[in-house]
């Protein structure tokens, strides 16, 4: 019996002026999701110490939900070395960093109303339609200066975005804190996102051809899965960007490797695996392909991400404030050519 | 367009140092259940300040979670006014009260091997049944000490058992908290429980014969709601507690009276309202039964209560320390009698 | 490798004409909860055919979604054995047992506006306050022909409440047809219900003293489950009847005898365990606790019941109604008194 | 009250032979989600009896959870018109139509020893490593035919995938038998799938470089909406297909147009709104954006598919028969290039 009761549950306790890497740790002491939250800032904390590349997946519509920020100081801080995004997250993230917002609204709204005024609805944000449109503007004067008939990795366009941003002196976003920092960002559905719609438009009005090549994409990936000596993955929700980050270590074969399975594992979802889906499946299940190694350290923090994700950064922010900036990051982007081959 | 874009989403900053209130704060600038938690602490405040009973309903496995001291801060800090709980959450805390413990385990145990080693598991939460049982000695041995066929409400019930333990000089929990404060707990299913069924133990060995007089409960839940210039409800799950607390506003009538409804609520909830239940029932759902007053101002955070609860528990204790200290509590109970009537 | 992978999954077929019991058949070969669905309806086919006890737990808002026929026929054709239940679907059964009505209604109706129409909402059912109100009339005229100053066990109570629906010659809905077929029903939080506050009314008008033994209750409760050579569960939901079936298992002590657990076990939720509750909890996690039989045959459905629900009980009335008219019958009531004592 | 109380519940009435079109009949007089089923074939019989064009969204493992005939059985009774998909659902499509099985197995498998074994699992679905490489291998050879340096839309790549399993006799999926119908099929994220990770190996190994040109689907797409005089959606689940689709509407810029939004929408999710993410919103969101036309006729089903769609496709079956037989094809495709413009 003593192999199995060996730690007691802590009551946590309420103090005035607690911090929130002692929330983080009170909550280690508990139970249910909030012990999940403790132990993703321990693991995370334990990638940062060893050499492992992090590889991060962003879905769910985070920067109108205000994480922006935290995307932000992740990239700065150096707390991740790969981004994979959905389009949107990417979209919103240029549309604050041209100086636009997104707006608090409500879920019950009226959206008949809305669509009347030319708002769009986010869950309880808002945004302006015709700033959108503005934003859009922008994508396709930066696309139209791209060369013609050329494919770009996702990775390469973003880059240059964030670039651009960083040369027009923009606030620092996502995309110009990544582009500054050399860190690679992916987009897995490049044409499902304003990015893609814009660039549809400018090939009708014969503006331009460009093209994405998203298998370089893959390939990319690859290559930085097998430069790493050790990879982990944190995942804010499903979609393409989970499996496409997961799916990476199935194939090391295109360079005559095995990799060997990401080693460490975090996601924060409101999913379940119970449907089926990848979006929601457990680690365990990631174990079974390989995606993730057999003895690979994991946990699921069943949570909004609002609520999870920014306590966790901060919490970290305070705990391996050292350890960070010692950090011996993957040296494997330089310019706009991967330089790991 | 102006009145819709009034309020720009405030991406989250991560910096050292933050404390509770701060993070909430913060949170308020976000979206999503980041938004709702911090305007969930923004009610209860409200409510602090004004002249409001405060009625709390505490479903889910909370003391097992590590929440029994967050419940012993409202009681003892008067942030609440009356307890509804599920039996077992009074259990638990009893358990602990006695000094012992609940264990922190793994969701993916072996059952039939805790089976086998007599270790009780909830979720990832582990219990000795040999102490379980000794914790249900206790409750046969208190109970044998009550009148014989005699009626007793829950709320008298809970309220000699906490007073035993103060005299035993027992670590103050829920039910020792209540009793000292004179706060009534209330239990809508008291034989869905162990102090059911050590009592029906009881009775069958001719031990003693008691009863729960359920029915009082609910005349004593009336009498407070009606004695209230205004109140309030906090939900910690649904369950019995919930629609035990809000069918109080449909009662008026029984003492002449029509009441207007709860005129703040807060529930926190990972249940939905697509299932059609009154777990995750929406407050709008209440407002057309006038359990809450149509004009009442709530709020339902969709997170794991180990999470949001203490976080928002927390932050009251720093933002409206003042605030409590002179807070006008609702003198409805003396001793074991309810006095209002 | 053949031990795992053994039995393809069968696509399935689009047929017209195809039958409820096909359709389940069919499901059989699928996966995810198509799958779980059909075992369902295999194992509870299993337990008509052995000498099983069946506990069936109804928590939801079932009657008001239309599930009461699906409830009387299980009672009906004995596919089950005894039912624990909400006191709030009682009450909507017989308000529909006295010729009323829910009505189809909106989710995202404006409640304040019915609030004002004195219209009650359960998601998207609407019921007429006044209508309401005449019921609980009916609960106040019957229990006033109660004996005052006694303590009625809630089967006694919903007993003699189908009886007077009979003697009515209502229309046989689930109390009634309980009554007729002496199915005990069993209520664990009858203050949480009109019938509590129609009785709390009573008493402050003085019209008659009445009282629950829900003590007696849990006696019956284990009663009948020590009289069973096997038991097996059905849960629609979770909340009081899933705890208070479940704990039955461990209090065979109270008759000197240590029970098994139940052999078979079925749930329909739309609960999950992460969230670490009794009603979203697995029936591994009850193994540990001995209120399933260790070797038990399980399983959970995660399906809004409305949907799950009557196609489960269409199939068994195809697949098993030889079965079904030659079981044997645990029987343990007659008239007013448990006789198995 | 009469204009709220006008439609009552019909209980669910359980009879023997019952077929799916009377189930579904049935569950339209009853509420909550059953009642959301019954509408949904409403909408979709709607539909087909006008001239809408019908997009169609799937993500989730449909087919290894055995929806693969049901998706045949849209696409040879054109009951879809555009079909849009993640590529995993495409690839385990192809697996099937090479003569190989997805398994079942169990959700609680040991993950560590299915690894050892070369088994991968989705929920509980197994398949053999080995033989996914061969499918694998398939897609190697077949991408290995097709023109060096072309940029392949994805609708493309997949109808030619098809026609060469025509060709080859296989049996009839979904890609063999969208391609005999010339009903398009998209994937929004190729890179994210084996066919990706197939091509960057051939791409590595020098074999043949090519390219899926993404941003030509997104214009097809828009050619196919603006062709048509009115557009309806059916989803399954989220993820890129649901936005693909959605925005779609957003972009008869392109072209010169407006677009007015779907007018028909229908999905079945497992996912809530309160998350804020794209794959759980609601069709009411959508309208803000005009994605979906302000006043479509739209219905969510919250159920797992596995369970909801089935049943959805054999009611239409039977209900819709003439109806289909004489429905009028938008016929903008035809051989290899859309011929709509």
């Amino acid at each position: 019996m003593e192999e199995h009761l060996h730690t007691p549950v802590k009551p946590f306790l309420i103090s005035q002026g607690c911090t929130l890497s002692e929330l983080v740790q009170r909550m280690g002491g508990t139970s249910f999701q909030a012990r999940n939250l403790a132990r993703g800032v321990e693991i995370w904390a334990e990638m940062l110490k060893g050499e492992v590349t992090i590889f991060f997946g962003l879905a769910g519509a985070m920067v109108p939900a205000g994480m922006r920020h935290v995307m932000v100081y992740l990239i700065q801080n150096r707390l991740i070395d790969c981004l994979v995004s959905t389009g949107a997250n990417l979209y919103h993230d240029l549309h604050e960093s041209l100086g636009r917002f997104h707006w608090q609204g409500h879920p019950c709204a009226d959206d008949r109303e809305l669509a009347g005024s030319r708002i769009y609805r986010i869950y309880d944000v808002l945004t302006s339609e015709e700033e959108f449109d503005r934003t859009e503007e922008f994508v396709t004067h930066f696309s139209s200066a791209l060369e013609q008939d050329r494919a770009y990795t996702t990775r390469e366009y973003f880059f240059l975005l964030g670039k651009e941003l960083l040369n027009q002196g923009r606030e620092e976003g996502i995309l110009a804190a990544a582009a500054k920092a050399n860190l690679p960002v992916y987009c897995p559905a490049p044409g499902d996102s304003v990015f893609g719609t814009a660039l549809a438009a400018m090939r009708v009005k014969g503006e331009k051809q460009l093209l994405f090549d998203v298998i370089k994409d893959v390939i990319e990936m690859v290559q930085i899965a097998s430069s790493a000596s050790s990879t982990g993955v944190v995942f804010i929700g499903g979609g393409t960007p989970k499996n496409f980050i997961q799916q990476t270590e199935l194939c090391g074969y295109i360079f005559g490797k095995e990799l060997k399975g990401h080693e460490y594992a975090i996601q924060i979802t409101t999913d379940s695996p119970q449907w089926g889906g990848l979006s929601g499946c457990t680690f365990d299940e990631a174990r079974s392909w390989r995606k993730i190694t057999p003895n690979a350290t994991t946990v699921t923090i069943n949570s909004d991400a609002t609520i999870a994700f920014p306590i966790m950064v901060s919490a970290l922010s305070e705990m391996s404030a050292e350890g960070i900036k010692n950090r011996k990051k993957p040296a494997f982007l330089l310019g706009r050519e991967l330089t790991i081959l």
